[in-house]
């Protein structure tokens, strides 16, 4: 399973058939004269912030929305760019990697090759670090066939450290300086989108040549907004984990007496385990933003599934599947609120062995009731992004064990009459990530990497590719770009019992629309 | 995913397309004239145990191997089996559940159904407490429908009891007498087989008319001997865990910073870590068998993962994937001397509490350096036939932990340079044990429930099912049986530190053969 960096790899059978498969551009994408056509300014989603973004970008807040056409016959020839110099460009993982992540740079290989020749598109080695220490590979045929419809983001690696301290900005600046590069690309989800927009402004302010473009690759499908409907590697993550749901949903109604609880991989956002709830029919799901939304205590929560199972042992039915978001942890308000509080002590430099002995008597109250395994997790020093280390705490295992503890209670009170209750718990944190791309995610992913060709050829800095109509078939997909700033918004995302904060305007994860389809969808089949 | 017996249910797309494939037969087994012909008497591999074997097996021990074949032109019809009177046939899914198992229902039903349309095929609700308690669902067509090619047994449903106290045997007869069943067909692995054949022993010895037939289903591919090249379940089981081990290889090479520590399930022998090893390439691999054979200790292994680990860090990779085969902690000698220990104190009655304050000296020592977690999982009670409680046990976790200690350590002394090591486990358990049986079991089982049919239209008892030169082509494929009992040994396996026992006859599970073709594969590629 080794590859070192640019050296051609061996490939299985299966991986090297998956490299014949040739994604199609859409009609508007297609040839070497598609044009350019403006449209309105592009304004953040909420007015309230507008303000507060377009001071903090100022070079590139308000510029347009960006649509890629095909040249109309009647359409003169001044408006399709019909020079296209040989350009440099460089692209970089950022963040965790998602199925698909391979073909943006196929896709935008294609794209800068077709056009000049003599372009070239540079790849940084290990994500940020190798953006930073200016460690690169030049992206060629050979390099890229390998990687073509491939999971993963080995042909460069990654990591999923952020470009925002000053140093760090500095430091990509002095790479794209030194490189000579006409644009950067960054692959990645929210944070590295919102790092995208921050260098976008700081290039601009200082002069430098190089735009720089954002792709909306995520595999927590939590980076949506009036521009951008999916991100890439989402459609590959639901399909993967639904068939492995599907097979615990047939394992557990094979062996008929356990409950198996899934914790969800997709962040802090519950999309995933919505979406897989959709396509793999489990028997319960809970949902963060639900769990948001109707401030339910791990209490509640705990009763809701025991009054199911109570439910379900009462039509002689003593098995199921549960799915749990990762992210539950920090939608339940007061184990958001004892979060907050540790994480405030870390900021604050105290030890974690002493953390416990500093909380405030009520969270001290909750966290000594929690099992031992959890309250370790719990007091695990936060991500980068100050959210919780959500793959670490097991969730599933904490309400498993609460359930348990009930279902006991209940059976010895003679409220439940069912089988003695068995739970079995698992983590689908990993097996999906490295999965081979759907041909959805290929597709998109390839696409999107044309698109970004054309905002550089087209000099627009601070931009996001984007695509859309991606329901309807390839061929009526719509691709433009929509500047970064306009997708942010300033508030903080509201979640349990926090106030609402201002900070800096940033991309935000999108959660679970509560009033949206999908979940108007999953509630009617509940 | 609910279903009620018997009630057709709703399937989904892909589910919908696979009922819809239609296995073949080979030749010999097609059209009403299949003919029987005897072999040799079946004689046990192990010349030692002969004697002990047909002792306890006199009326069944010591029959010949018999061969379905197509009727040839100049075969007398005398010798082919031409009348075919309605039978009565019970069926019960043993053990646990493997993929394909339904495929074997399906095949029985259609030949008992074209040989004669009044013959009634029945199964057993819930595995052997429907076989107890005479709960059972008539097989038609339309209970098939929605099965056919499918994974899980949720046709009928299962348990993992065993049918061997003199109390469960008079059940079993007891019911098949009700029913006047012609024959009784057991669908399991070697325990579930063992047992199959005892009930024939006792049938026969009671001059109980109903016929036991055996069939080789079980994922851990352990059920393989001198009749028996694979077991039903396997291939599938090796393919879906593949691919999951590919997915996490890819994602362990694109994060370049973690160790994924994989415990895959398959009992006490390590032949699906080896195959899914051979099918994934992942970085290690620890094979039970290779532990007890060389009586490697866990600090042993400890080592050896390592100075893996350091080897690699001096070629700057940093990442890897290590397969744990979950019946490891009874191959390691110390471990399993502990186990026997924890195991005679439990038959001994003394509560879970108690027990390791009565451990030997040496035991207790181990027992205290060991993990708390690690500890209580030793302590649960052993499984109907005496193993650990394997699945839950989480040696994955005991070795990620062992070796993080001594990473840390060599760093520390200087003699280990890498990044600091991080380590992530997993137990690869669930997930594809209700996977979609791959295109071989779906046609093994099916074939192998034809070959059913045959057996007991020949009248014989105590035999099981086989289907032999699985290799070659379905059309090549050899049909035939085997008395159960020739495929018994009388030593118990001799693992670790323990003698040989000698008990009753049983069919054991084959443990991987380390002069065999699989491990050579496996050691040229290491």
């Amino acid at each position: 399973m080794d590859s070192d960096y640019g050296v051609p790899r061996e490939l299985s059978e299966v991986q090297q058939k998956r490299t014949l498969y040739q994604p199609e551009l859409p009609p508007c994408l297609q040839g070497t004269t598609v044009r350019v056509e403006y449209g309105d300014v592009a304004i953040a989603a909420d007015p309230a912030g507008a303000h507060v973004i377009s001071h903090a970008y100022p070079h590139t807040y308000g510029q347009p929305l960006a649509h890629f056409l095909r040249k109309a016959a009647n359409v003169p020839d001044a408006k399709v760019i019909s020079e296209h110099p040989a350009v440099r460009v460089g692209i970089v993982f950022c963040g965790r990697q998602s199925p698909g992540g391979h073909n943006v740079i196929w896709g935008l290989h294609e794209a800068i090759k077709a056009h000049n020749a003599n372009s070239k598109l540079i790849g940084f080695l290990g994500g940020t670090d190798g953006l930073l220490a200016q460690k690169t590979l030049e992206i060629t045929n050979e390099v890229l066939s390998s990687y073509k419809n491939q999971g993963g983001y080995d042909m460069l690696g990654r990591t999923k450290d952020q470009i925002r301290t000053t140093e760090q900005v500095n430091g990509a600046m002095a790479t794209c300086q030194a490189l000579k590069l006409d644009a950067l690309v960054i692959i990645g989800g929210v944070t590295s989108n919102t790092d995208a927009a921050q260098l976008a402004e700081t290039f601009a302010e200082a002069k430098c040549a190089t735009k720089v473009v954002g792709v909306p690759v995520t595999l927590n499908g939590d980076l949506k907004n009036q521009f951008v409907e999916t991100t890439v590697g989402f459609d590959t993550i639901c399909k993967v984990n639904s068939q492995l749901i599907s097979n615990m949903c047939t394992d557990a109604l094979s062996a008929e007496k356990y409950y198996y609880f899934i914790r969800m991989m997709g962040r802090k956002a519950s999309h995933v385990a919505l979406e897989c709830a959709l396509q793999s029919h489990p028997n319960m799901v809970i949902l963060g933003e639900e769990v948001a939304a109707s401030k339910l205590t791990i209490f509640d929560i705990t009763k809701q599934i025991c009054d199911a199972v109570q439910a379900r042992a009462e039509k002689d039915k003593n098995h199921g599947v549960i799915l749990i978001p990762e992210g539950l942890v920090e939608s339940i308000p007061e184990l958001y609120a004892l979060l907050q509080e540790i994480n405030g002590l870390h900021g604050k430099g105290v030890s974690v062995e002493n953390i416990s002995s500093q909380l405030s008597p009520w969270a001290s109250a909750l966290f000594e009731f929690l099992p031992q395994f959890i309250r370790q997790q719990l007091l695990l020093r936060p991500e980068s992004d100050d959210s919780a280390q959500l793959s670490q705490i097991e969730t599933e295992k904490l309400l498993a064990q609460l359930v348990e503890t009930e279902m006991n209670k209940r059976l010895k009170e003679g409220t439940y009459k069912g089988k003695k209750f068995n739970a079995i718990c698992h983590f689908f944190g990993y097996q999906a990530r490295g999965a081979m791309p759907s041909k959805f995610d290929c597709d998109y992913a390839y696409v999107l990497g044309h698109v970004c060709y054309h905002i550089l050829a087209a000099g627009l800095n601070g931009y996001m590719a984007t695509v859309t109509n991606l329901k309807s078939p390839l061929n009526k997909w719509r691709c433009g770009a929509a500047p970064i700033s306009s997708m942010m918004t300033v508030k903080g995302w509201s979640r349990g019992p926090a106030t609402t904060q201002i900070g800096k305007p940033a991309v935000h994860m999108a959660s679970v629309d509560l009033r949206g389809k999908a979940y108007e969808m999953f509630s009617r089949r509940r």
